[in-house]
């Protein structure tokens, strides 16, 4: 009976947070079906998102990066907004480079069966000859430690899979990422000359998926790269026939020095209180493989199509909407760091940020960092957000980037479905194709439906 | 009406986890939890997609709709249902024959222009020269009633896009499909001899979409094809410049007998009410386009599954579960009709149906005819569905195969995101690589849970 009577005062509670005056919440009921009709009518961020990846995937610090920097500022002066400047950051820079390749050695050394692999974000390369060597595979660091004897002048395969029975592809990815950015540090502490680690990835094909690697001061900088999760279960069972096989890699990537970028913002301002910013967000560069389209070009767009929406519509924020194009997510958070800074020193206050950075899929909730009296005021705004298909709001982590800002009121992560997100990430599956535009649409009217209310009511 | 409705829903969730005992549950999260792990962990549902796929689509009474069914009764057979049987069906039928072009003709009647199309399923064909006729395109009955006068033998052309600002693809799709339905009897009625229809899709590409379509009893039947969207727009600018322009419709197709087929049934008997039938199903035959990957074969899968889950699991359940494929929803549903009958007459009681038949995507809730008291038992069940991303269950049509068996308790149908489903629907799009592995299992979880949760508690 006690927990009947608390569950009744909850309810209770939660009806008494719709205290909306009827006008105002027809009016919020009519803005946020206005959005979301003009989204889907015209697929304007989708337009947007095939001339970007049209220009190709986005490293920071390359050329393609600071090409894309352009497009996107005249992208914001077409659409009208009150300003729109570049903020210079130096960032963490690395090449690619045109050899990357892995293979099966036979006793003359000539290769018998090519891996598909590719290079690690900051690996270093190899020599024009590469690495010739015999292969130790284990499945996580406490392993290897406990091999250490055999791993001395081998390649370290780390080849623990992403673990698809988790509901959450997020918890999947979290739980297999340490081989790839913490692998080669390890693997060279026991003595390993370089390191092949498995795609993280939800999908089994033979695509590899990169991203960064972290190396360790004090160890010996060993190359790294990712291998496709076919050629990854073939190398086991090539291993369990012949434990003494041997493979050749060959790198030819770099780290070259840090290059000047910039991170894009723009801003409409608030005609009631301009001070008061409310920032909404993506990291504008990619990896160099695919178009960066989920990851993250779509999702960052749609924080543009936030801008372009009010736009059109001719919605008149109270307070001060600020998208930012963040720089070098991926491989340093140069940009975030920098805006961060920024921010601080500026004579204004950041109420609420919003960030999307989980792919452009339909539409689920938004997670959000905050206290409980400011989760309930966001709940509260369901019914609207329901509208773009917005099912929930619930504690939980925002975003790379805004996490770095002081923010006073909510810090808040843009989710959509993300059952797909790892089969494209930072892979050449993520390619414009894979990007539905009535999904991608949904969250850009999803997003500027959450900045609008916070705009109009605050946080 | 709607913050009311968000309240109680609310509410009732609050509530709902107070009505089981402790135990009680805890055996229904464990039991959910380990039917979402074992379906994304085996992927059971999309490796039988891949081997039905592969065997081509299911058109009603076609040799391959029998290959089909001789399949999925192996497929149960192998799973170790206590029951798999055939219930013999006969079903209207229909070829589409080797020809079916339509092009814009010059003054000398060649062709200048061969436009995308592909007949409707019932249509007749034209006699081998096909038929040469000027074109009136018109978006709706009404119009084409004003414009009578100038319908007489010519082509009418149905252009009324699919509203992609509508939020609900189901509701754009009801709002265009007329034109499909009844446009060859409306244009018949005022002397055309000839129908080409705008395809009914929320993707701009050039693949006809196809589906049935109904003759008028009293009037004359003529030839009825659908027509690329990218073609109707470029038909519709042709027709503007050149009012008078001519098209020439050849086609082949044509109706045959009523053929022989089956609702394929197959069933776990309730350890404590096997009286007590819980329907499960989908409709087994699709459109001759495509592999009928997502209409109907993925979801008609995921509810095979649901007996394959509940095997593998070694779960009793109290109830008997039944699955049917029935035959031919999309073409006459005469599957379901004599399916229906055999409920009225066999000695058990219906008590719930669900239906899967709005694509293989992931989930989001479930529709559901009952009363209120049923609804608030459902809904009390929602933090058991959680595990598989169902968010809501709420009133709605259940689906076009179960409606007609008269149901003591409730009548369901699952609801996955449907933001893609028309981009595939009734056309060569629907591919088995249009499926996702996890989308698809989680919706072969959240069915199972359903279903499981009906035997165990009834309705």
């Amino acid at each position: 009976m006690r927990k009947l009577f608390f569950a009744v005062l909850l309810s209770a509670l939660i009806i008494a947070e719709f205290i909306f005056s009827q006008d105002k919440s027809y009016y919020y009921h009519e803005t946020a079906k206005k959005v979301v009709t003009e989204a889907l009518n015209k697929s304007k961020g989708y337009e947007y998102l095939k001339e970007l990846c049209e220009i190709g995937p986005r490293l920071a610090g390359s050329k393609n990066s600071l090409k894309a920097i352009d497009w996107a500022v005249n992208k914001f002066k077409e659409i009208g907004v009150d300003t729109v400047w570049l903020q210079p950051v130096m960032v963490n820079s690395w090449e690619r480079g045109d050899i990357e390749t892995a293979a099966i050695i036979g006793s003359n050394n000539n290769p018998i069966y090519e891996l598909s692999v590719a290079s690690l974000g900051n690996s270093v390369g190899t020599d024009n000859d590469g690495i010739s060597a015999e292969v130790l595979e284990v499945h996580n660091f406490e392993e290897l430690k406990l091999l250490f004897e055999e791993a001395k002048s081998k390649i370290i395969f780390f080849n623990r899979p992403f673990d698809n029975t988790l509901i959450n592809t997020f918890e999947a990815y979290g739980k297999a990422v340490d081989q790839r950015i913490f692998g080669a540090a390890e693997a060279a502490k026991v003595g390993g000359i370089g390191v092949l680690v498995r795609s993280v990835t939800s999908l089994y094909d033979n695509v590899p998926h990169v991203g960064t690697m972290i190396y360790a001061d004090s160890v010996k900088q060993i190359p790294a790269a990712a291998l496709g999760t076919i050629d990854a279960d073939y190398l086991s069972g090539q291993l369990k026939k012949n434990p003494n096989l041997k493979i050749k890699m060959t790198l030819s990537c770099r780290s070259i020095p840090d290059q000047k970028s910039y991170n894009v913002i723009a801003e409409i301002r608030g005609i009631e209180k301009p001070e008061e910013v409310i920032v909404v967000g993506g990291h504008f560069d990619s990896w160099d493989k695919g178009d960066g389209a989920h990851d993250d070009g779509a999702p960052t767009l749609q924080t543009l199509e936030i801008l372009d929406l009010i736009k059109r519509l001719n919605l008149q924020p109270k307070r001060t909407i600020r998208c930012i194009f963040f720089m070098n997510e991926e491989n340093g958070s140069e940009g975030a760091v920098e805006y961060a800074k920024f921010a601080e020193s500026e004579n204004s206050t950041h109420i609420a940020a919003i960030e999307s950075d989980r792919g452009a899929f339909t539409p689920r909730g938004f997670y959000v960092t905050t206290d409980s009296t400011r989760l309930s005021k966001l709940q509260s705004w369901l019914p609207f957000l329901d509208h773009a298909l917005i099912e929930w709001i619930k504690p939980g982590g925002s975003g790379a980037d805004i996490s770095k800002i002081k923010i006073g009121g909510a810090l808040m992560g843009y989710v959509p479905d993300v059952q797909r997100y790892f089969d494209v990430h930072h892979s050449d599956n993520d390619v414009f194709e894979t990007v539905n535009s009535r999904e991608m649409e949904f969250g850009s009217a999803a997003m500027t439906i959450l900045a609008f209310l916070l705009s109009e009511e605050g946080i």
